[in-house]
């Protein structure tokens, strides 16, 4: 079958083995699967990503990326909406022809692993793959197959505002408004947070934001986001969420945040970052990390999209088939104009 | 009267004006008043101290110390415990000769100023000082006038665990045992948190961390400390203070930590520091900065005092009078074998 595969930094499609599902699993058809903003990242700086992760003594979650053999072809691909095929052995599931998304994660004779980059299990960016059958979600009647490939970006977005612990009495600061900041606007609007005040350079991007939801946004180089809060004139600090990932944004929000400030990163840094811990010591600043998102969460997301209660549609920017997957991901390194790319196999 | 002040960075005695209190004020004299850390820290670089807080834009807490004149004399000490000797004009306050203590904060005609670094507002090293008259608190009958003085470090503990919403089911690892650490140590032995491992590279501070209510401690580098959690078996990660305050321990904290590890920063650590948000990132650790304490914390360190919670003996290492401050900052400057030391006017 085709796959677009990582292939010595580019995505070139391949004939690749025919996935067969074992117990437990069920083989389907994608229909779409987004590009998202980590796997330009590996495309472009795998070995990076790869160091970094060593560096840790202590496990993280499962996944095994770090044992990637970037010589082979990677399989990516991880924001799938597909259609069942047949399950392996023993093994019972929805019925054939149903459209599924589900957990990344598949269900293997030695434990779950992520279907986030591997040599080995097949990704959205190919004509089939396999997926974990208890870990299959039908669609909603009606909700077309494009929004619900937005189930898993969603997910991330509604496990910040999880971490962050927001309420409806709280408001929020949005730095950075590409897929990942537009997924935390889309999930604090559905929490009832207002003012939402999103932040970002590109105009396109700032239109967006409110388009999903965000009361106002600013482009920072004419109006500092704290000045556009205070504008609001509310008692509590805002909740700040870090969707930007670049060197300096972490140290600037450190610089300008009120005092008590709470700061969530969702946003990929990759390598060192220079902080002043002194302002956020003498401030209290609370920093919380937020990465991926549970399974009840993603439930969640998918459940909001079939009930209407977040509407993904502006997001969805560009469309390509396989063959397209390279271009996509040239245009998507500088991603000013574009959100959302889904593959269409 | 006499005061040791700073001057030019080092500690003089100097016959400075005799406080005069203004109404809501009460004169003092001073029986006993710790040195910090945050006064060697400021001795020694006083300029860079100010230059930092210049830098952010918003308003810290009270205190102004942003507005310091470096080239003139700076009175400092904030862990005092006095006697009362008269109230100002149309004050009601304790009866004269009461033992006190107070939150250091002083009622002047233009709001709270904090009692910290000034170069109007004597602090603890001088034989006189004002105070505000309603936030006096009595020294409870027996509790020694050199433990009263550690009220205001162990409230500095106390505040850290408020921070950390850390309970009876936790364990924590406190990363330095100085003045700081031996106070959060002591403030999670009151509320019986176990295992409580602390690492220190001195073995007087092992020592004395241990007699505080250190279940363990290690150094760290023979016997890292999640090593040590490790063998605890315990399911949850530990809540990690890090009370060191130099460059790269937060980062190695980081690196190191288990998943979902919430890290309270409760020492200073002046100037940059480069940290890796993706190990942050992927291991969903949360950074809570804690500095200072409220009234209320101000106040139940004392009555933990009083009744004897805590017996803070072992951290009082040594006594000076205003004549032996210089020599005391000197020697506080190579602490491995002191924890505090009292200035006795």
């Amino acid at each position: 079958m085709r796959a677009a595969v990582l292939r010595r930094g580019r995505m070139v499609v391949a004939d690749v083995p025919e996935p067969v599902p074992g117990r437990g699993q069920v083989l389907v058809a994608v229909k779409a699967c987004g590009i998202c903003g980590s796997d330009l990242h590996f495309a472009h700086a795998g070995a990076e990503d790869l160091a970094i992760r060593r560096q840790m003594e202590r496990a993280l979650s499962a996944g095994g990326t770090a044992d990637i053999d970037l010589d082979a072809d990677v399989f990516m691909g991880h924001e799938f909406v597909a259609e069942v095929l047949e399950p392996g052995p023993d093994t019972e599931c929805l019925p054939a022809g149903t459209v599924v998304t589900a957990f990344p994660g598949l269900r293997t004779p030695t434990g779950m692993a992520g279907i986030l980059y591997s040599n080995t299990i097949h990704g959205g960016f190919g004509e089939r793959m396999l997926l974990t059958a208890r870990l299959l979600l039908a669609v909603p009647n009606g909700l077309p197959e494009a929004h619900a490939a937005l189930t898993e970006p969603l997910a991330v977005g509604l496990h910040a505002a999880n971490r962050a612990e927001i309420g409806a009495n709280d408001g929020a600061i949005v730095l950075g408004a590409g897929p990942v900041g537009q997924a935390v606007i889309a999930a604090l609007r559905m929490r009832r947070v207002a003012p939402i005040i999103a932040a970002d350079l590109s105009e396109t991007r700032r239109n967006l934001a409110v388009a999903m939801g965000a009361h106002e946004a600013v482009d920072p180089r004419i109006d500092p986001p704290f000045d556009a809060w205070d504008r609001h004139g509310r008692e509590h600090p805002p909740v700040v969420f870090d969707a930007v990932g670049a060197p300096g944004v972490l140290n600037e929000a450190i610089r300008t945040a009120p005092r008590r400030t709470r700061l969530v990163i969702v946003g990929t840094c990759v390598g060192g970052d220079t902080i002043t811990p002194y302002w956020a010591l003498a401030k209290e600043l609370d920093i919380r990390f937020s990465m991926a998102y549970n399974r009840t969460e993603f439930a969640d997301s998918l459940r909001a999209l079939g009930e209407g209660e977040v509407d993904v549609t502006p997001l969805i920017t560009g469309q390509v088939d396989l063959d397209g997957v390279q271009d996509a991901f040239d245009l998507l390194a500088s991603p000013q104009d574009h959100c959302k790319v889904l593959v269409t196999p």
